[in-house]
């Protein structure tokens, strides 16, 4: 049997396992109608949101589809790049959609259901909210796998395939960007205006912005992170399929699509793990399920790697044996759960570096935004440190290969990590929910205790989607050499020197338009807010209703519109440094790998300053400092603003425009030459 | 007659010229007995941070000298290091002392002549300012250019002259690291308690840190920018001539010299044109000088390298005249000017960037602050671009060579840019003695306003430290790789990936231990000041005085505990690199490209945040968005809080970083190998 039609089994499997998931959602009851009027308005909102922006996005594939096929056809005959490339590409942006498509559909109904469980028990809530994530989960990894596995078997030509991830990456490009700025655009509205101008509390229902500020749940945190990790999972298996092909290994392109499908299976398992008796800790249970799929990953990789690669391969001079590539996947899985570990020290409110932000909350907000800052570039420091031990070991065992294979090492977990990390919104919703339905202060006070746990699971989920941006970026960027035919990339040439300043800047620029971004569409929300409060007579009364779908229309308006100039700035720089006389293909490489490095650093630093902003301000909420209502809770609280579209805009785009940029280098890598 | 002797006779000149100034500012009148008093508390308090920060040092120097010496010793034979460059080391540190120790004590003594100046007229009050300001800068260029040639003349050797910028800096990452935790802390100190908790206004005598924030103005703004530059005018002139020496260019070791000769003769001239006709405008007027400095220094760099790089030379491969050395330089003089320029708008009030933050301040603190950090963050592209072209330019027109050429010409106005410079805080300090001696109100209006011009320049100086910064630390880097044997540093290897991991790292690092050291140090000057207030009877009603003695003594005392941490980490990291298994002298490579890059996009991002805010809150305050004691301004002003350890700590220090661990690189090459 050919091994390689196990890709797209494994993919059919997960979607079967998605399916039986989202029928027992269904199955679940949706309680009042009330809760259902809610939940169908967020669903309405959230699904509102992909249509406009799929339909946004169209005109751009198309034209990326066009501009693959003409690039395609004008260097035919050099093997690394062919005409079909372009329909590998539009595979991958229907995948990436698909994904998103079926994930946010079932969160909305999952978040009412975990609330209608929560009635009951916790354990049940559990069970919902976790059930809902895994469907966004399984459909990352199946959607993924079984596209891939049925481009691969069509073309078998690393050149087409390609195009599959840079499909994937153009659909995350939009979704994480525009989703982080729809969700920001809306919470800030819904807080700014309503809890600290009007003083209702959150999630009040007379709130306008309230039902826009749970569609931007789902938004940024279900459909972004997913189209993230759907970018990283794809672009990792292929950087190591195309570096296979151009190193010559023996059923090397057949490893990493085998080591995925093994871990959906592994992942599927551990969902099952996920459970807990009454009154047990939600965290342990999630942790269970994640250490049990991350050790049957393991033990599965093995038996791939040393049974796949049976004969020695040789690179740059140097020979590397599977028992090599077992031990790089295996460094890429270590770093990963490394720099969960390492987020979570500095954004928990359990250990000093966020206390101490809480503490210096005493002295005013400046001193808050100083700490916030400085413990975000201080974290950098530890998984910079993690991340080169990964690289170097990697590459001591298994060659450039080895890069790649750290990185699908990595993100052989990714369906256990997109479910516990999708869990988080669908909790908070159903807190959102619960809140606005005026259920039981208990079913609130269950919700809020699953949600809690959701802010840790969410703040690791930012690190090893960094973590693994990185590591795929660096493996897309050895497979760009290898297809570009670059030899070196000398920081010596004062080309190369240049394309790495300009590399490092970008992240910069990208992450400033994004703030800047956000800054707007917040401020048309804020006026929006304002109007119906001032407009809409008997709203704060609780008269009459607020009208929630024109905040929804905002929100996606202004996310839709805001994400272009990022969004062609990211596509159009490889573009332009590999092309421009003075620059060039070597320069492009200085490029990518200057802007890997800085991205990774802003994105560490932005999204650990955000995350301990927020846990501190839970922190002082708690009672710590004076406690809610204190001059110490109103200085975290703007350290919370402001790290508000750290954490959730741009830091997480960083991810994107490191793996974009390196992918484009990659399938056009035929023009520079 | 031997050209080389015209440096040490230039910088001669320029000691005698800074000497014909500061009898020029004795002459002048001190004011009243209370005037006199201030000031002195003011020069006795900088000049003992001095003393004390020396005495700390002195050790540190030794160490080091012990360290080269031995290392020189070991690896003798090899020409490119020997213990010699222990003595050399010794001789920059001596160098860079005399400079900040003239200045400092020059400046503080022109405030008060200043103040006092300022009761007749403002013309008379610039004159004192401005000529206060060209004593620090003739220092820096007349004991670095006579140090440097007298131990070129003696060793005749690159190696060991490499020694001297090792010694320069040194000294600059003390003065600029110290003095930066000493500057905001005492501010933030005054400010904290003074003006937010009293209610009593700046610079009010009855605020116990008073006298230490005047003294944290001339440490930080005239010792420790003085220390950054005197670094890089001599660091760019030992990297040409390092280069010039491995390349073999005839006269190529002489241009530098010649250049900054050049340079300083063009300053002096430049100075006598500093003059307003009363009511005329002091900016114009510093402009005027500026101009005249760097037109001269441009025809004599077009003479210097026409008619000593007479014979063409190769260098791989390609061959460059004395014509393209002559556009290289300019390349570098223009990159000096624009990234000044652009620093400009994006931190002056007169132009769109802040004033969109004055205005995001009206939504509060946390939308001030995110339109801070992403003006902070999109300013860096221009000045990369800028940077960038400078490098190709230079490049193309004369190699290796060229870059160094670049940075010399940058800092071939180095006289007139540390005279701006340092003018401001003499003029701000006047007005703190003009308040605290209850002068006229129409004195402090004269000297306000030679103030506000000071902020501008100061900022412009802040972009020009950055630039020469970077394009010295290129320089150094191609140095060291000359002087390390390195052929390539081939980012495809994983270990140079490696290195330039760590080296984007550091300046996170650096930034995050200094500006919670700020933060340290600032907490126990509050709680001095608090103590002050609470136990000194009668203060608040100016009955008694408060000990300013004892709040200088602590900012300083915490300035020099805090600096050790980063500078070791600055000093040690380049040598653990180096000499680790595994990474290496190709790696330690990447770690200095890395470090320039990600060193320059902060410290631009820092500075040009930091100047933004300050400049947003005075727009403010000038009577926009509410203008004082507005919600606005409220927020403004912790912007401009958060801003300070940006731009007068964290930024400038890592000038120093990539410059000193370039520098630390190049010395120790010989241990790489």
């Amino acid at each position: 049997m050919d091994l390689r039609y196990l890709a797209p089994i494994a993919g059919v499997i997960a979607l079967l396992f998605a399916y039986y998931l989202t029928s027992k959602i269904n199955r679940a009851d949706a309680g009042t109608p009330r809760m259902k009027e809610i939940s169908e308005a967020i669903h309405e909102g959230a699904m509102a949101f992909l249509t406009r922006e799929y339909r946004t996005l169209i005109w751009f594939v198309l034209g990326m589809a066009v501009l693959i096929f003409v690039a395609g056809a004008l260097t035919k005959g050099q093997q690394s790049m062919q005409p079909a490339t372009a329909l590998a590409y539009i595979a991958g942006t229907v995948c990436s959609v698909g994904a998103g498509w079926i994930g946010m559909n079932v969160a909305t109904k999952a978040n009412v259901r975990t609330a209608n469980a929560a009635r009951q028990s916790a354990n049940a809530a559990l069970g919902i909210a976790f059930s809902g994530g895994a469907v966004m989960g399984m459909s990352v990894v199946g959607l993924g796998l079984l596209g891939l596995g049925i481009v691969s078997i069509i073309f078998d030509n690393p050149a087409v395939v390609n195009g599959f991830a840079l499909g994937a990456s153009s659909i995350a490009l939009f979704a994480r960007v525009g989703g982080g700025i729809y969700t920001k655009s809306a919470d800030v509205g819904a807080d700014l205006v309503g809890k600290v101008e009007a003083g209702i509390p959150e999630d009040d229902p007379r709130n306008p912005a309230v039902v826009a500020d749970n569609v931007g749940d789902n938004v940024g945190d279900v459909a972004g992170m997913g189209a993230d990790l759907f970018e990283s999972y794809v672009g990792s298996i292929i950087a190591g399929i195309a570096l296979a092909a151009a190193i010559g290994i023996k059923n090397g392109t057949l490893v990493p699509l085998m080591v995925a499908a093994a871990g959906i299976v592994a992942a599927i398992i551990g969902t099952f793990f996920v459970r807990t008796n009454e009154g047990a800790n939600a965290q342990n249970a999630l942790n269970t399920g994640t250490w049990v799929a991350a050790g049957l990953s393991l033990v599965a990789t093995y038996f791939v790697t040393t049974s796949l690669i049976t004969e020695p391969f040789q690179h740059l001079g140097k020979t590397y044996t599977g028992m090599g590539v077992f031990i790089a996947t295996v460094a890429g899985l270590a770093a990963g759960v490394l720099i969960g570990k390492i987020t979570e020290y500095y954004t928990s409110s359990n250990y000093n570096p966020t206390r101490m932000i809480a503490e210096q909350s005493v002295t005013g907000t400046a001193t808050n935004i100083i700490s916030g800052i400085a413990t975000g570039m201080l974290s950098t420091a530890l998984p910079v440190l993690v991340t080169v031990v990964a690289i170097l070991m990697s590459y001591q065992f298994a060659g450039l290969y080895g890069i790649a294979l750290a990185a699908v090492g990595m993100l052989s977990t990714t369906g256990m990590v997109v479910a516990v990390d999708a869990y988080g919104p669908i909790a908070d919703n159903a807190g959102g929910i619960a809140e606005m339905s005026g259920l039981d202060k208990s079913v609130r006070k269950i919700t809020d205790a699953l949600d809690s746990v959701g802010n840790t699971t969410a703040a690791i989920g930012k690190g090893f989607a960094i973590g693994s941006a990185a590591l795929t970026a660096l493996a897309l960027f050895s497979a760009y050499t290898t297809a570009a035919g670059v030899e070196a990339i000398n920081l010596l040439k004062p080309n190369v020197v240049a394309g790495a300043f300009i590399g490092g800047m970008l992240p910069f620029l990208f992450g400033a338009l994004t703030m800047q971004a956000v800054g707007r569409a917040a401020s048309s929300m804020i006026e929006e807010v304002r109007r119906q409060f001032r407009e809409i007579a008997g709203l704060m009364e609780g008269k009459a209703r607020p009208d929630y779908a024109h905040c929804v229309s905002i929100a996606t308006g202004a996310a839709l519109k805001e994400m272009i100039i990022p969004g062609l700035l990211a596509v159009a720089a490889p573009l332009i440094v590999g092309l421009m006389p003075g620059l060039g293909k070597e320069a492009l490489g200085g490029m990518l790998a200057g802007a890997t490095i800085s991205g990774f650093l802003m994105a560490v630093m932005m999204a650990n300053a955000g995350g301990a902003w927020d846990n501190a301000k839970k922190y002082i909420e708690e009672g710590h400092h004076g406690g809610k209502g204190s001059p110490a809770h109103a200085a975290a609280v703007n350290g919370d603003t402001v790290g508000d579209p750290f954490k959730d805009t741009s830091g997480p785009s960083m991810n994107i425009l490191i793996k974009l940029m390196s992918i484009v280098a990659l399938v056009f890598a035929p023009l520079f030459m």
